[in-house]
Formats: C-alpha cells, sequence, structure tokens
C-alpha cells in the first residue's frame, strides 16, 4: 500500500484524497490552510507538512496554478527535497503544456516519476471517486499511480508517455469548457432581451442542438440567482489565460476564446471574480440593459 | 383528414413530407425544382402548384428564409390568395420574431390561421418524424396543428399564444448552435497547435465537461474531412445574422456570436459557402498554418 499524500485541499483535493481515504490507502492532506487540514483529519485522514514528507511514495498536487505546483516541489523546504527517490509526482493543476514539461524534467532531475495528470468533472465527482484524468507520463509512472487512479477516477485517458500531452488536452478541454459558460450567459441574456424567462430557455434549450454540457450545468445557477462559486469566475481567467498563451506561443489566435477571455476579464474587474463562473451572465445583463433572475 | 401542403421540399421539408404521408394524412409537395416534387411523388406523394391550392387545409412552409415564406404566401400568385378561409400556415423557417408576427398578422388578414413553429433536428430527424418543434400561436391554431405535429416531431413545446415567441426561442438556439460549431471547430485547430490528433480530441472531450451537442456532432466530419453539406456554412451566415440583428433592434451586442459570425462570413468569403458548416474550421487552420484531416 503506497503512502499517498494530497497537497491543496481546497474541493477537488479534499475530493481526491477522501476517495483515496476510502480505498483504503494511508492518506496524508496537506494545506496552507489549518482549517482545511483539520476538516481532512475530522474525516478520517491524517494531517502533514510538507519537510516531513520522507515518507510518502505518491505526492498528488492539487493546487490552483502551475507556480503554485512549481512552489510545492521546488520552492524553499519543497517536497523534491523530501521525497525519498523514486517517489511518484501526479501533478492535476490546469497548466499549460510548456508549464507540464518543465516540471516533469525537474522532477526528474530531483530522481521522481512524475505523472501529467489533469481533471475534469468537478467537486462532487472527486468526492465520488468519480473524476476523468487526462493522463500521461512514462510507464513506470503510470504503474505506479494506479492505486490512486483506481480510488479517484471513473475513466482514464492514456494520451501517451510525454508530459504535456495530457496538459494540452485539458487546456482544450477548458477552451471550450471557457466559451461555452460565456456562450450559455450570453444566450439567456440574448433570450430576455425577446422576452424570453431563462427558466423557459434552460427548458427548451437543454432539448434542442444548442446545448452544451457547460449550459446544462451552469443555467440553472443563472435561473435561480445564485452564484455561489462551485467554481468562480477567477479560475476562468486564469485557465482562458492559460488557453491564450498556449495559443499565441503556437501562432495562433484564437478568436472565440479571445472574446469569452474578455467578457470573464470583465466579470473580474466588476468585482464578481470569487463569483460562480455564470456570473458571467452578469457582464451581459448590464450591457443588454436587462435584469436576471434574483437581481436587484 | 386534413389535406396538407408542404412548401419547399429541401433535407427538412421533404422529410416533414414523408412523415405527414407516413401518418396517412393526404400530402402535396411543392418546391420550384422539379426534380424535387418528382422525388417526393416517386415516394408515394402528389405534386401540385401553388396557384392551385384551394383544397389545403394546411400549409406547411419549409423554405430557407422569411423572405422567401412571405414571398410564397403573398407574392403574386401566392397561397394566401389560394387557400380556403380558416387554412392553418405552419412556419418553419428561422426567422427574427419580427419577421414571424408580421408574417402572422397578415396570415391574419388573409383570413388563414398562423402556428410561428420553427424546427429543430436536422434532417434525418425531420425524416423519421421525431423532430423538436418549438410553436407558438392561437389555440385554434394549434389545435388544428395537431395532425401534422403529431406526425413530424417527437417534441413540440408550447411557447404561448403569441406568434413571434418560437421565433425567438429558435434564434436563442440557433446564437448556441453557430457559436459551438464555430467553438468545436477552433478547439480542433487549437488542439492540432499542441499536438493533438483531432481524433483524440473528439474521443476525450466528447466525455469531459467541454463538450456539446455540436461538438460531437460536427467534430466528425472534420475528423474524416467530409464537409459534403449536412447544414451549409451559408445557412450559418444567414441565421446568426439573424441573432445580430433581433439583438441589436434589443440594444445587445452579443460579443460571442459577433466572433462566431465572422468566422462564418469569412468562411463564405474564401468559397466555402456551400460546404457543412464545419468547414469554418479551415478558417482556422489556414490562421494557424496547421493542416487538418484530409487536407492537401
Amino acid at each position: 500500500m503506497p503512502t499517498v499524500g494530497v497537497i491543496g485541499l481546497g474541493s477537488m483535493g479534499m475530493g481526491i484524497a477522501l476517495s483515496a481515504l476510502r480505498a483504503g490507502l494511508p492518506v496524508r492532506g496537506f494545506d496552507v490552510a489549518p482549517d482545511r487540514v483539520e476538516a481532512f483529519v475530522a474525516a478520517g485522514g491524517q494531517g502533514g507538512s510538507l519537510d516531513a514528507a520522507g515518507d510518502l511514495d505518491i505526492a498528488v498536487l492539487v493546487t490552483v496554478t502551475a507556480a503554485q505546483a512549481r512552489d510545492v516541489l521546488f520552492g524553499a523546504g519543497g517536497l523534491a527535497a523530501a521525497l525519498p527517490a523514486g517517489a511518484l509526482v501526479i501533478a492535476c493543476p490546469t497548466m499549460s503544456p510548456d508549464d507540464a514539461r518543465d516540471l516533469a524534467v525537474r522532477a526528474g532531475e530531483a530522481g521522481l516519476l512524475y505523472l501529467d495528470a489533469p481533471i475534469s468533472g468537478g467537486a462532487a465527482k472527486a468526492t465520488e471517486g468519480a473524476l476523468t484524468v487526462m493522463a500521461s507520463g512514462a510507464g513506470a509512472a503510470f504503474a505506479a499511480a494506479e492505486p490512486v487512479l483506481d480510488a479517484v477516477a471513473e475513466t482514464v485517458f492514456r494520451l501517451g508517455d510525454a508530459p504535456g500531452a495530457a496538459a494540452a488536452m485539458k487546456v482544450v478541454n477548458q477552451h471550450l469548457a471557457g466559451i461555452h459558460i460565456a456562450s450559455a450567459a450570453e444566450a439567456v441574456v440574448f433570450g430576455i432581451t425577446q422576452g424570453i424567462d431563462p427558466a423557459k430557455t434552460l427548458e427548451v434549450i437543454s432539448r434542442c442542438a444548442g446545448t452544451s454540457w457547460m449550459f446544462e450545468n451552469r443555467v440553472p445557477h443563472i435561473v435561480a440567482g445564485d452564484y455561489a462559486p462551485l467554481s468562480a469566475v477567477d479560475i476562468f481567467v486564469k485557465d482562458l489565460g492559460i488557453v491564450l498563451e498556449a495559443a499565441g506561443a503556437a501562432g495562433f489566435s484564437p478568436a472565440l476564446a479571445e472574446t469569452a477571455a474578455a467578457a470573464f476579464r470583465a466579470a473580474q474587474a466588476e468585482g464578481l471574480g470569487r463569483e460562480d463562473d455564470a456570473a458571467v451572465a452578469k457582464v451581459f445583463a448590464r450591457q443588454a440593459g436587462v435584469a436576471l433572475p434574483g437581481a436587484g
């Protein structure tokens, strides 16, 4: 039984840690916020600190950004120095393929295995152990990761042996997810300008060719006027930023992603960064001069 | 048994005419192209000409544009003068809510019932009698339309008694459908710039949060390099034009729809108007300097 450390106990990391625990693995939880570690301990896990990680076989990084993952691994008192030789790093944050390749090279230089393993599915799926994992890395990294992947994932897409390939696929997913959240919000507002109640738009379009996974998942938030963050505006400012950076580095200007990114940045500038990403509808509603459900 | 005329025997109109025929209704087919009428007659239907439509109880308009529908009804030798008093017009084209209201008013002045009834689902669903119909109009129009709706639709959304309400919902659907075709194409091209094979993008994203109805329906065309038109680029230039016109009239500038419309117009300008709408990917591929499957 490998000893597993989960670094970052946000909604996704907590779900992953709990799923690994439920599968019978010894799991230690790490977070900069003590209350997150306490919550995990209360649920039956163990707490820990990064500089005493010498007994971990697997470190699952569930930080928000690549910069945080880099700092956790290679910053002062970082994991890379504490982990035993041959331990496995499973890196889950959405990051550019270049960042994934860079982290993998540095982990290799430190004698560690590295699995590029971004995740999709949201907090509920994480807690159920039913995530979708896009993964790429060496065969030895996949083999070592198996107990964790079995515990947390419903579907694992094996995308080859090169770190960066999985990061690229996740970034393509975020390209679409970000555009589709924005298009759902724009459509609801457009409907209001045409006299259509948002609840009716949700009911009808969910069964027509205009639907999307994000439309069906996020429009209920708009209909309910509930912007408690399941995933925040700030996340899509970040993720579409990664999309635009990766595309730009390849000489491509994805116009739809740029337009969606501008809408999320506008929402952030209006102070909505910590609200649910469906709050991008508020930007469109203000532009259109219409009221959303629950507004004012 | 009402006698039904179907005006416009394109892929959608032919499917509707055949479904009505299969349901046991007497059906006459009309089209400016004699070979379409001949095909319908060969399938067991009857042909006809618009100025001899005095025995029709129901006229189903399946033209491409509102202007064509207006011409069929109110042009020289048009249906409105030929139809008996109290006959029903079922108008299926995607059109602006203003156009739908205008046609309904003029039909009423001519003593006709009018059902605003745009359709969704594509040619295959039309032929199966399994369309989704968004409908609005007076109770008498709904009652008279029942035999036809039963024959052609799997789902009928009743959107109230005001013509224009159904047209508005269809336009909202086309807003999303157009953006999602363009976003699917942009994502596939973005993936190629990151080293991802389009077939792999299709396989993985179809099971992730980035998916959409249009992604799953159109990306196979890109993967196969097959741009035989099931629905053409020209259609989305038209439909997104209606979106932008209706939004603009309400004082709203939908930025994502504008961006998608620009992509379809660019495809049209490059001579791709008659190709499948997934050919918008060729515009993005050229911008990115990458090759799509089957190209070159």
